[in-house]
């Protein structure tokens, strides 16, 4: 019996900016030896605000930059790219695995909640689309989801303001009354890349036998059972960076993200 | 002797998204008269994190749009774009008038300082680009001018929260700073075209003798001198709509920045 050759290529992780790295953050920890080619289409972010259409094309052409440098799998680390465009990058690559951010919180929101109510905290446009509803009611159609679009938090994750009186106001503006009703959720989803940043703020906001789930460590999670890995390493642990435009900003507000430096000459620029 | 006949082609306005309405409302209130067409690059929002030639290329596309719709003038109402493509728009277009929102509220300060310490508050994109230090320094090169990234403030517009608690904790945190010197600038200009919408409570923030620049009104006033207007009708008042993707977000936002209701269906989706 011959042992099956271990693939090295790397994994593919993309986002409209870098919310994703939340994710990539929680893929390294899970899989630390690794390497991953993380891609930000930052000339073109937001995603939250275009149309369906154009984020399937804008996604289709990410996939392609990622697969022409070889990953064997791809992280789509973008609740909008995710909602929008899963079922075109699987028709396109069927030779590839390719994960979303939204169908692993569903699971895990469903998993946790006992009260089948739960609430779910995103951008304007994942609220909008409903796509965390869809996910959850595919799975338990008799929950009751609550979804609300928390766009300031997004803002404060960039800002890095995410501890503080400011933030702490903006949580409770947002959370309190979620939860200020009789029929409360017993299950939070911080539904968008950016909020697990603001994690302890959040938690501080809302009752404290709340479930809070992280769609970035439930995403990575998930890629780790598929890919079969569990820390044993395969690649040497290497990070690469691409994106669209801005390196120096990329690098600045990414390394809040990542929870390590990025370096701007370690980005390297490519057109889409 | 001939009376010249009046020109009554409408003045063409356009900016990233819906900041440049705050210009627009104050366009309107100085030449009630006048028809203009604004429109506004929502699918590639924001500029502020694109190269200046993105920036540049992206205006003159916006620029053609206006002109093949028969417009006189041409008023760029977003920081990022006057910044970057003023120059690119002026040579390409010699036979009409083309404003910005930059030097109008560079002029307005250097006017109201006496002691030539003045601040500017902006989006990262516009401080990292020294636009207004150049325009301010061009008329007063012995002038200190302090600019300041406030990213919060684009957001709590955007989102309505203009008024409250978070507002007013998002503007001491941001402004005390900049005032608790001794050598303290006597003059704030908001050079950002969300900011107006902000103006009670930037206003609160700050001591009550530093004078406040709204370069929106800046403009309206450089504009409304420059084409000889004070009022006397020469259109209708008639408004126009353009956006390049997602109509009623456009109606929903926009409406709180122009101060009054735009609806999702006078908004005309165009591409560039």
């Amino acid at each position: 019996m011959v042992a099956r050759e271990r693939d090295v290529r790397p994994i593919g992780v993309f986002d409209s900016g870098v919310g994703g790295l939340t994710v990539l953050r929680a893929l390294q920890a899970r899989l630390p030896g690794e390497d991953f080619i993380y891609l930000g289409d930052t000339a073109r972010l937001p995603y939250g605000s275009k149309s369906r259409e154009t984020v399937e094309r804008y996604s289709l052409q990410c996939a392609r930059v990622l697969i022409a440098r070889g990953v064997r799998a791809l992280v789509v680390a973008c609740n909008t790219a995710s909602a929008a465009a899963l079922p075109a990058l699987r028709a396109a690559h069927p030779e590839l695995q390719v994960f979303g951010v939204i169908e692993p919180g569903a699971i895990a929101a469903v998993r946790a909640t006992a009260s089948r109510r739960i609430a779910v905290i995103a951008t304007p446009a994942t609220v909008q689309g409903r796509a965390y509803e869809l996910q959850i009611h595919a799975r338990a159609p008799e929950a009751r989801v609550r979804a609300l679009a928390c766009p300031l938090f997004v803002a404060l994750a960039e800002e890095g303001w995410t501890e503080g009186p400011v933030a702490e106001a903006v949580a409770r503006r947002y959370l309190a009354p979620l939860f200020e009703t009789v029929e409360r959720p017993d299950v939070l989803v911080l539904g968008c890349t950016h909020f697990p940043l603001l994690r302890p703020v959040i938690r501080a906001a809302i009752p404290a036998d709340t479930a809070l789930v992280d769609s970035a460590e439930t995403t990575a999670a998930e890629v780790a059972t598929a890919l079969g890995g569990t820390g044993a390493a395969r690649g040497s642990g290497k990070l690469t960076w691409l994106a669209t435009d801005g390196a120096a900003r990329f690098a600045q507000v990414g390394s809040r993200f990542l929870g390590r430096t990025i370096e701007p000459q370690e980005v390297e620029l490519v057109d889409l």
